[in-house]
């Protein structure tokens, strides 16, 4: 099926099918939506308002049998940082919208009046229909309506209250194989599709395959790459572990930001650990091994029952896990599980909204530790919208801002995630330089600061942090382009089979002869576009910069400071 | 006695007293402390925490007999707009310091602990003591407890619980010669107070007088200047019905913004008139007449008497007559003058405090016209600091954010005033390019596109609308150096007698010789060195720009849009 865009119009309701401009065809994932964010949204428009647009692509390499193909990339301007954004999930709808032959699906304008709508992506195009029985419900509800509305296995898109309510700390979630969910978590996309009045996306469960130049080369192109992700010991450990294998070693490396960023290490570290999760998981009959769409073999996903036996969340991550138990001192995975199954259902950043938590416990509004109180307002306060559940669900800055509290970990307005930028210093330059606001995954330096993957470079040295920031960050917006899970990484960088396998499949798709020095050439356009964007918005380079706290307290076990210059940092852009 | 400059440091609890620099010598009023923030306070600087600094400073003419010259400037990096700040207030306090030789007041550091402190200044420095009896309390509990344990007729500077819970729509209060409150209004200056812990400062009663360099030719030059504004038609007005005169004449051009900036007339506009206000008062045994400041010469302030006769509030002002009145649809003045002496009490910007009711109203938060509600929100919910109270406290930006609204009248986050940019389009670039976010008094256009003062310029034409701005811009930053209160502007611009006068004054007082060249040039360095100042904190042209609605939806009854182009306001800046 000939790939084709497909847009749709909330301001009057109407769809259309267009063909995929020429600039557009090479692209996809987040390629394809920061250029069309890019090229279509006025850069100083509200985020909220009727010039922001949503953009979905799948990846280049989505619905092939590729493995770990089946992002799905969702774009528009972020209504928590003000600057484009970028962010992608799991899930089932990435393969499915590529064999439809969605090329990106971009929603623009806002509706009249107060009614709520869905869409239904087809291949013969999206039909919109007003919706009323689902608004208000939680992501949960939604997606066992659904199943019952519509006979086939359909993808599914959707926000719960959070996006409703257009928290900025809402996310956009994706319906994985098992019927729960996976988030294009960060920056407040869902706030964005509740701005546009849409409650849920469905996409038609297509049997069709996509027609590929050249099924030889493509099969055995994925062999090879398939054998280099199984093969390599990082996705080995988070096929049994997950993420959460991180908790540990980062508590040993002194980097895991501990009681809204005063510590580095966490003294409850044991209780929260991948191995105590991995056990306890066992223990209750769940499954520490589990797959976020079709086609992964990393299976870094899991599901965690409670101490009754019974579901209590699935992809419990290592940031998710972090963020309520060390930055908020909670040590008991059960309860930080039912938090995230609640901000899995209420559609919430895990990142975001606990990071928020921390600062809220700082101002006073509940103590350090107090995993049933955050269980609480996730349920009362914020998912029922009352001013409180706003000033959270809004995200850390917002705490910050109202409570009048100084010590507020964001860059950019958006939460830092899981790693001190004070012992790992490499992180620290992504989260000042990233185009999106703080965000480890745009450059995982972990993966050489403490992971050694990648060679070796020293987390508390200022030496070679930029440029392993900026090479990640070049190759990650590449990757972000095709579709692949970003775990493919620790396997392209070490293994000298993985990437040219990569290529080759893309190739082998297309029909084209892309090369390595492509690939980079598009990770590079990607981030320079991102940042033509967010200059044209009004950011400049005092925005690439770390809240003050981080360069005056120093963090324990290390005590060290962030102390980057901004000289320094500014060379990022030196490309 | 010599001026010298007043300096605490809040983190060592240490005091001194310094030489004033040469180049600050000649400075006063807004441009010594915009001189002295740009010079001290890192622009990037988080304005709630250690680097930012607090400055008071008397204005040059301040502490003399001048007429009309009591106003107290305060300066800091504000927490609102994250750009300088500079506002300032009548009361007794500017007077009182220049007597007492304080050329300044600079508050720097914030004191570890959880302590409250209050300052005392004298001619022999400043003392800090340590406060406990008055925390929590409004700005009148303060005011009286003051009275009572001080024996002189001491000025007091002072934050209510608005500035000691930070929000950023708080202000600083200046006692008036009534005990009443002036404010230093906008940019959340009283927040920048309570995050240095300060709960007031109390300024010693002096019988010194100023030593004059000439006092014959300071008499002359005070006699002319004083004739100019008693003679002025609009003094004259400003005298009768105080600034309320407006809501008929900006009523009539369709020019007041209503129901969040949705028309530009109120139907309730005789309700909350001058004329009206003026009759009330007179029947009910109020003051129509009254002034802020010993020496004021216009008096444009009234005593406000509710149906009981007993005093409800003064300084009643145009701009929160129509921010409670037209904006949020309270045709009613006792209401307005109850949440008046509420947000005098609490300290609250009552523009941007009624603002943010008006966006909260569009929001659902509370019904237009509901003047009791605004009321019970500012006693039991910002007084208190609950969620609500913090949302709706911090501005009207922050109702935005927090409710998701698009249609939020703010430049730089700080609310826009009494005057509908589509219809004034002369006070729409004093808005988009005041250095402090939107800000009437910053260079008020009203005067020749509306009254006719110093020539005329079509509210509704882009012809000349800039050079206006600009040369009110340029002006009033010369003014705020003085002392002075804007109001004398009017006569300014229209008698030939005024300016010159002023001058001499000013080198009557100094022994020098200043022109009124020198006066311009003045006014335009400090345009350049607050700028200067807020490219540094990160801001940009983008920054100078009115919210999209402004562009889209045209205003009754002229049905006109903002349509000043970017181009045509950055040329602002061309001089």
């Amino acid at each position: 099926m000939t790939d084709r865009i497909f847009r749709v119009n909330m301001s009057d309701l109407s769809t259309s099918v267009e063909e995929v401009p020429g600039p557009w065809q090479g692209l996809g994932g987040r390629g394809l939506t920061s250029t069309i964010v890019s090229e279509e949204v006025i850069p100083t428009c509200h985020p909220l308002g009727k010039h922001n647009k949503l953009i979905f692509a799948p990846g280049l390499l989505s619905g092939t049998t590729a493995a770990n193909s089946g992002r799905l990339s969702c774009g528009a301007k972020s209504p928590l940082t003000g600057t484009i954004k970028e962010a992608n999930a799991g899930g089932t709808s990435a393969q499915l919208m590529a064999k439809l032959g969605v090329k990106a699906l971009i929603i623009e304008g806002l509706p009249e009046g107060d009614s709520w709508y869905s869409l239904h992506v087809s291949a013969a195009g999206v039909t919109i229909s007003e919706e009323s029985e689902l608004i208000g419900k939680g992501n949960f509800a939604v997606t066992e309506a659904l199943d019952e509305r519509l006979e086939s296995k359909h993808g599914l898109i959707t926000i719960g209250q959070a996006g409703e309510l257009k928290l900025t700390g809402a996310n956009i979630s994706v319906k994985d194989p098992d019927g729960k969910m996976r988030s294009c978590g960060r920056g407040g996309l869902g706030a964005v599709m509740g701005s546009k009045r849409l409650k849920f996306i469905t996409v038609e469960a297509s049997r069709e395959k996509l027609v590929l130049a050249d099924p030889e080369a493509f099969k055995l192109a994925n062999r090879a790459f398939t054998k280099a992700l199984v093969d390599n010991p990082i996705s080995q450990a988070l096929g049994q572990y997950g993420t959460n294998v991180l908790v540990n070693i980062i508590n040993e490396a002194g980097g895991m930001p501990t009681r809204n960023f005063t510590s580095g290490q966490f003294e409850g570290h044991e209780e929260i650990s991948g191995e105590t999760m991995y056990d306890t998981i066992v223990e209750r009959g769940g499954k520490p091994k589990h797959n976020c769409h079709p086609g992964c073999v990393i299976k870094c996903s899991q599901v965690y029952n409670g101490p009754d036996g019974k579901y209590r969340t699935s992809g419990f991550e290592y940031e998710s896990i972090w963020a309520m138990g060390a930055d908020c001192c909670v040590d008991n995975l059960d309860y930080i599980a039912l938090a995230d199954n609640l901000m899995d259902d209420i559609g919430l950043d895990s990142i975001e909204t606990a990071v928020a938590f921390g600062v809220a416990m700082e101002a006073g509004v509940l103590e350090f530790g107090d995993g049933a109180g955050i269980c609480r307002i996730l349920q009362e306060e914020i998912a029922e919208g009352t001013p409180l559940g706003r000033i959270i669900g809004n995200g850390a800055g917002s705490v910050g801002r109202a409570f009048g509290v100084t010590r507020v970990p964001v860059v950019k307005n958006q939460a830092i995630p899981a790693y001190d930028p004070r012992a790992i210093k490499g992180i620290g330059i992504t989260y000042a330089t990233s185009t999106q606001g703080a965000d480890h995954t745009m450059g995982y330096t972990i993966a050489t600061n403490i992971l050694g993957v990648g060679g070796s470079v020293d987390p508390l040295s200022h030496e070679g942090q930029v440029e392993l920031s900026r090479n990640l960050q070049i190759a990650t917006a590449a990757i972000d382009s095709t579709g692949m899970c970003l775990f493919i990484a620790f396997a392209a960088l070490d293994d000298a089979n993985c990437l040219p396998a990569l290529i080759d499949m893309i190739n082998a798709r297309f029909g084209i002869s892309l090369t390595a020095d492509d690939v980079t050439n598009l990770g590079k356009t990607i981030l320079k576009t991102e940042r033509a964007f967010n200059l044209a918005a009004g950011l400049t380079e005092k925005d690439d910069r770390l809240p003050e706290f981080f360069s005056e307290e120093p963090i324990a076990p290390h005590n060290v400071v962030w102390d980057m210059s901004d000289q320094e940092i500014d060379t990022f852009w030196d490309f």
